[in-house]
């Protein structure tokens, strides 16, 4: 698997001086993403691809390449596979036109697989986006980055069976500032699949948390005992989607999966130790949410908010997701009181009203944080209340530190709010601008199960 | 009730020159907002504030007032108010201390009410924000417009009983672009109550849209009545805060309200044909939708997109919400495949791949809603496919009106995406950024029920 993570040199099948072209941006990609491996183009019908030699095929490059990027027309596929199989040890195949077509392509799918397992090359595809990794810096994603952005170095991986997922995610991660290790889209996933994945991923010291994007599962079994190894050091989470009806259908039609019964994988997750996730929020969310704060083990949630609305919003939010809205124990209300004007609300969720400031922000989530009477806060905080400054957000930001909690920011609002809670961000806290968002996150960040 | 959204004068009580001072920015709202009727400052301590004589009290102003804003401490309102009633007819009370704050507060509340019946004067508060009218431009809201904007004026009216609620609604609202009619926060609502505001909006020919933020309803049956009336007319949708547990008894510390079982308000919410929203996310995605589209009577949804795992997704999440996700019928299945490369999905979700290109998404969308096979359509598409240009947007916006049915749009991505999704908008169609977004904007247009 090293080969399609830390490659030593890449070959585009296909590669093409035309712009526009798939196997021209994959070019592109792979020279503009600071991979540092060597890259041949291959191609007959070319001298010289961006600037390099071209080779008519991998035999005349003269020496092993780890792995080999098939960007050419599903017909063209097997034979240039066989030809290049002894040269090789990995393929991308890019193509479509395979088993999510029907079952002329199934059976072309199944011959190529024979050609790779002959040859002792494994495959990611066919049907497929192919690796994104921003530990080696390869990228063979065939859109260019104006159009979808790629993400910086973090922690984070992320299997999916969709490249189209996989490409949103990306883009929607750059732009948040969620980093990545490797993102993996294997489409149709006739050799490499998601277990595979994961036994790399249980290995992998640059991953802390797995994100997997599933249509379909073929061998269960062996895909809860990947995931349970992997899930013993990792934090994994994942979304099956094509649970009933026309979306389960959809799911066929996209990359041939066979989506099953959603029952069996809620009870396949959850023997895993895997996450469920709900939806395509659930993974924004939770993946805004791991990418500064560290999984808590406890459900025991603290409310702290200067409009009274949004607490109660986030209170029913919690609520519903499995979290214990603990009371404040009555020391720590006494300890408030004697603090607070009358009129702030001192329980769960604390009010503390238009009238907060700064201060009594920071002294009630330290009060609330000491101890162990909770696990996770939720500091809800608009930015209407006029004795707010810009010094919020970093005197929140140490008191999460303080008491090594994880700490989640719901700060709804237009121009004003977005302004300033790029403070948060740069305090460490992970901002939502929903209430239902936030508590999405935190259920994340607390491995609780999805509630039905 | 005219007096509150359409008053010939106003008078602010307590009204002051410190900078700052609630009474300080309801001024400064009433004189920013292009508000045409009289404003009067009365406070006996100044003679001029903000350029305008102060009277020491109401009766000195000499002629009747319509409408008076009281923001002095809570001790302080009972005897102003009686001093007052003679000359007024309706009065916004925004100061906090009353029934919120427990027994001592009802009865002061009890009292102010006596006083205001005694002297027919109408009371919206106290412990509220007040009234935002965007058709009148009357701002009473003591927040200034640098912090939270004010929407411009469009046919959704709002009611909340909380204040921080109505103004993160009004901030976000400015900010998306949704346009509202009368906004109220009437808090504790001693008197002016959602059931009077209901009534009032049931005539109200600039609103079409009615929403709702509910912590607790103290008579159910006159609650039900007039939302039942003014249903008839407009969409009317709601929320209940304060479920259970927590939020239940964070809601009653707030604004004092009674939050009571939430079965009763579901049932009250069917049998007054409002719509029960989930959360503050069911707000504001139901209100951009119903900012640009008209509601439709029906759950036949067509899905067309250029992401397979994001038709997915949305399929998904559209069956979990009560849609169906309705077969293309067989003659438009032959027609498409007519038309389109083998490799596209017709059937629905209709999937157009990364090879789409504008017309197809336009050809694509008018096939399946002509005739009667559906009833609403969410289109998904990702900007990475490289031949869709800027024409997108605007032709799909064209083939929504030729067929009067509404058309939302789901785009996730970064920055690119963000960038392009404004030609929606300006075509007309609301834009969401998730698929679990697009079908709470799209089960909202549809009035359909919460599924449990």
């Amino acid at each position: 698997m090293d080969a399609f993570f830390k490659p030593a040199s890449v070959a585009v099948i296909g590669a093409s001086p035309t712009v526009g072209k798939l196997s021209y941006i994959i070019m592109e990609s792979l020279l503009s993403s600071g991979y540092g491996g060597d890259i041949y183009p291959v191609n007959p019908h070319y001298d010289e691809v961006e600037g390099r030699r071209c080779y008519p095929d991998i035999a005349s490059i003269g020496k092993e390449v780890d792995l080999a990027v098939f960007a050419v027309p599903a017909p063209a596929i097997a034979g240039l596979l066989k030809e290049a199989a002894p040269f090789i040890n990995a393929a991308v195949i890019v193509s479509g036109g395979f088993s999510e077509t029907g079952e002329a392509g199934r059976k072309a799918e199944r011959e190529l697989l024979a050609i790779a397992e002959k040859g002792r090359v494994r495959v990611i595809g066919p049907n497929c986006i192919g690796i994104f990794d921003a530990v080696s810096n390869l990228d063979t994603f065939f859109i260019d980055r104006e159009r979808v952005k790629r993400p910086g170095r973090g922690h984070i991986a992320l299997l999916s069976q969709s490249g189209s997922f996989a490409l949103t995610a990306m883009d929607v991660f750059a732009s948040e500032g969620i980093g990545v290790t490797r993102v993996v889209s294997y489409g149709n996933k006739m050799d490499v699949n998601e277990s595979d994945c994961l036994d790399y991923l249980a290995e992998d010291d640059e991953t802390r948390v797995v994100v997997i994007y599933i249509e379909g599962v073929n061998d269960g079994r062996r895909f809860v005992e990947a995931a349970k190894r992997c899930a013993a050091r990792k934090t994994v989470m994942a979304l099956k989607v094509g649970r009933e009806g026309a979306g389960k259908k959809a799911a066929g039609s996209h990359t041939g999966a066979v989506a099953g019964r959603y029952e069996i994988y809620r009870a396949a997750f959850k023997e895993a130790g895997i996450i469920e996730l709900s939806g395509y929020e659930d993974i924004l969310d939770g993946c805004m949410a791991l990418n500064k704060l560290t999984p808590v083990d406890g459900k025991r949630i603290m409310i702290l908010t200067d409009g009274g609305g949004l607490g109660v919003g986030i209170a029913d939010a919690s609520s519903a997701s499995g979290f214990e809205v603990a009371e404040l124990p009555r020391a720590k209300v006494a300890q408030l009181r004697g603090v607070f004007p009358d009129y702030f609300a001192v329980a769960n969720p604390i009010d503390l009203t238009g009238s907060v400031t700064d201060e009594w922000f920071a002294e009630a989530l330290d009060v609330a944080l000491s101890g162990d009477d909770y696990d996770i806060a939720i500091v809800a905080s608009l930015w209407g209340p006029p004795h707010l400054t810009d010094n919020l957000p970093a005197l929140i930001g140490e008191v999460a530190r303080k008491h090594g909690k994880p700490v989640l920011i719901c700060s709804p609002g237009g121009g004003y709010a977005r302004e300033k809670n790029v403070l948060f961000e740069a305090a460490g806290l992970p901002v939502y601008y929903t209430p239902e968002g936030a508590v999405r996150g935190a259920r994340i960040v607390a491995g609780l199960s999805l509630k039905r």
